[in-house]
């Protein structure tokens, strides 16, 4: 008997997620009868992954049925689930605002842009005490660690992040020579930034193997090393990373790293690959956003097709992403263990309960309920987890109820702030850049900015 | 009726703390009867103090008995307490790091010397333990607060770090022109990291008159501003601190800042004064080391002089430090409350039990009792407090039980470090340097050196 749901899915304009979603529950027939509330301020990127949503069902014949709004309220009343993938002001507004912070020193961007993300998750949170209050928010959106966490103190909506980050144990597990299936991994700490805590192959502890390969194969293995621009499971960075924290890092975990390994293309192809130089450098990201593009293109020209099928070109396989297999475990008890992102409440030791971690959870009707993880090492905790919830708050601090001395507080960490006055000035000229003056103001009202002396 | 005690003095050879120490103890009459066990590696510098404390006991008629060892277990056993001064390897030492460390990129100095101060410590607690496992190990070397920390976490001993910083709070009174003894105030945090939390006059909250004083008489104070080096309660860069993280830094909580007020002489004499860069600048500094030494010189001479009298030169009054204030209140019950560091137990909120904070305690026969102090604001936690915290828990695990790897998330957290193969060679070659055999082996024992690729 399946159960049906009201999904509302905001930032539905998002072409690749949103055909990921269309897929997944046209595929689940557990979730039979459901209906799904398309959203976007983009009108123009809302319209067809709409039309898309609805010829992919009708194609399949699947019970589910689609509608699209640019009302934020019309997509969360009633909900039992929303999923939001939104973007604050979208790829472009991404891309100018990573220009300009270069422009004032910050190479391959500062992320000020996730201000405006933060607000924006919050204040759907808020939306939902209002309009769905017993509604489940999956969210997909970066950053999910500061947004879950700040969503979580501020309201009392049960926020659950999801990523795929963590299945890069598969590609860990393949480099090995292992087959990915007869894997078991546990990762956790907080999203884009997990550590391989456990690693079993066929029942055995495999996490000695990681060490042999490294021993003796990795430099072959990099001699010839030509990754896609998603693919750093196992750059020199990851390698260099394990080294120096005493876990293997999974999936995103590896982007970040350090700043040492960011300071120029040069030192990110050392790290990351000679071609591309990683993900996020300007190369790898160039690929990613021009691959973007054409996954676009390749929609609407589908679309446009009439007489053909969308279901022979976007062919109808579960994506493998944990949204569905989430909700389906929440309302038909079909208990699995996904990898998520909620509250601490005592999971990790060490961590505040208040901030949301990414760990294994059982997820059944019982809810979701991570496994406890426990002590981590003093050096993983020292020197990473740490480190980087302290980022986390003074981002938080500086986006909800924010204020400019949290954000002063970003910068002058930033190790590629060079002095105070730039610190100053950079601030400055952050707050009055389009996008920003709501928060600008926020900060305003909340406390003096204050006259820094330059 | 007083009570004797057996104290035990480790590292009593830095002449200005022992002459101190000879005076506070000779003028305490409720502590008539003691005995003191002077103790210190150098013989050279402990001789003369040793006579020194003998002559000064002489003169004043005090009941207090002086012995010298340059064994520190003939100094700890049967102790009821133990002040611990001493510095690794002394002044030359850490004088002669430090320029070896400005030689790879570090204005004035990378605190590697810690390392060494924190494993000393924690040596003299875990002698303790078999010598006198009952004794108060007050604390008074630097650094106190990773110190502390360090051997409450590896010992059973009761600890209490004790320092004047936090008496900043008359010299602030002054300059707001309040009369320091009609001024109570609260300064919490870790030692040389607190923060004015209260501040009455005569009942009266003066907060705001800090507020008003910077408006108002800031710019025309520092128009004519000569301060000596130990002085900065008033300097640009506390009230720009002040500005950034919302509550008034006290004592030596100003010299450290950030990296942006240290990141050359120009900067540091803007921040801290024109004439001295400050108490560690490379003027400031210099101030204080040749004033240390005329005071040296000028024990020495007092000492070779047999016809005068030690007292008519140093006189007989109490140095303020709360050494024996606390030992005193600790056997004779005379309640007092005092500015400790010891373990915070839940006293400051967010953070861990085990590290050892600075706050005001009530001192008697019961113990050492903190005040609690609660939640402090988001903004000092997130800008300060916990930064703070992480460096301690790095300079700690790079100490007790030392991970090379724990040494390099301080060296790569280091502002100072523009990339990582410098960070790579600087900690090779730190742990080459005199000195550090001992801390170097034991890395290599507690897990293999990592070999970086570079």
């Amino acid at each position: 008997m399946p159960s049906a749901v009201r999904l509302g899915v905001i930032g539905a304009g998002s072409a690749v997620f949103s055909v990921g979603v269309v897929k997944d529950i046209c595929l689940r027939e557990s979730l039979a009868g459901s209906h799904v509330t398309l959203m976007d301020v983009n009108v123009e990127r809302l319209e067809p992954m709409h039309a898309f949503a609805r010829r992919y069902a009708s194609e399949l014949g699947a019970d589910v049925t689609f509608h699209m709004t640019t009302e934020r309220e019309e997509a969360l009343r009633e909900a039992d689930f929303v999923i939001n993938t939104a973007m604050y002001g979208g790829r472009d507004f991404v891309e100018e605002l990573r220009a300009w912070t270069e422009e004032h020193g910050y190479y391959r961007g500062f992320r000020a842009n996730d201000i405006l993300n933060i607000r924006l998750m919050v204040s759907v949170a808020r939306d939902m005490e209002r309009l769905c209050p017993d509604a489940w928010l999956i969210q997909a959106g970066n950053p999910v660690f500061e947004g879950c966490t700040a969503m979580t103190r501020e309201t009392g909506i049960k926020v659950c992040g999801i990523c795929h980050g963590h299945f890069g144990y598969r590609e860990l597990a393949e480099a090995l020579g292992l087959d990915p299936d007869k894997v078991t991994a546990q990762a956790v700490g907080f999203n884009h930034c997990i550590w391989l805590t456990h690693f079993e192959y066929e029942g055995r502890d495999a996490l000695p193997l990681i060490d042999e390969w490294i021993a003796e194969k990795s430099e072959e293995y990099w001699s010839d090393y030509h990754p896609h621009y998603w693919e750093n499971q196992m750059a020199r960075a990851a390698v260099e990373i394990y080294k120096l924290v005493g876990l293997y890092p999974i999936g995103d975990t590896t982007r970040k790293g350090g700043w040492w390994f960011h300071t120029d293309l040069e030192t990110k192809k050392k790290w990351y690959g000679e071609e591309l130089g990683g993900f996020d450098s300007e190369i790898g990201w160039g690929v990613y956003l021009r691959e973007l593009d054409e996954e676009v293109a390749r929609i609407h020209a589908a679309l446009s097709d009439t007489s053909g099928r969308l279901t022979d070109i976007f062919r109808p396989e579960p994506t493998g992403e944990q949204h569905f297999p989430l909700i389906d475990a929440l309302v038909n008890d079909s208990r699995r263990e996904l990898q998520v992102n909620v509250p601490n409440r005592g999971a990790i030791e060490g961590i505040p309960d208040d901030v949301v971690v990414e760990l294994p959870a059982m997820c059944s009707a019982r809810g979701i309920q991570p496994y406890h993880v426990g002590r981590l090492p003093q050096l993983l905790m020292a020197s990473v987890l740490w480190p980087r919830l302290l980022e986390a708050e003074q981002l938080i601090g500086a986006s909800v109820r924010p204020d400019v001395r949290m954000l002063m507080a970003m910068v002058l960490e930033d190790h590629r702030t060079e002095s105070y006055e730039q610190a100053v000035r950079f601030c400055r000229e952050v707050l009055s850049r389009p996008g920003f003056e709501e928060v600008a103001e926020e900060m305003r009202r909340n406390g003096p900015l204050p006259e820094l002396q330059c």
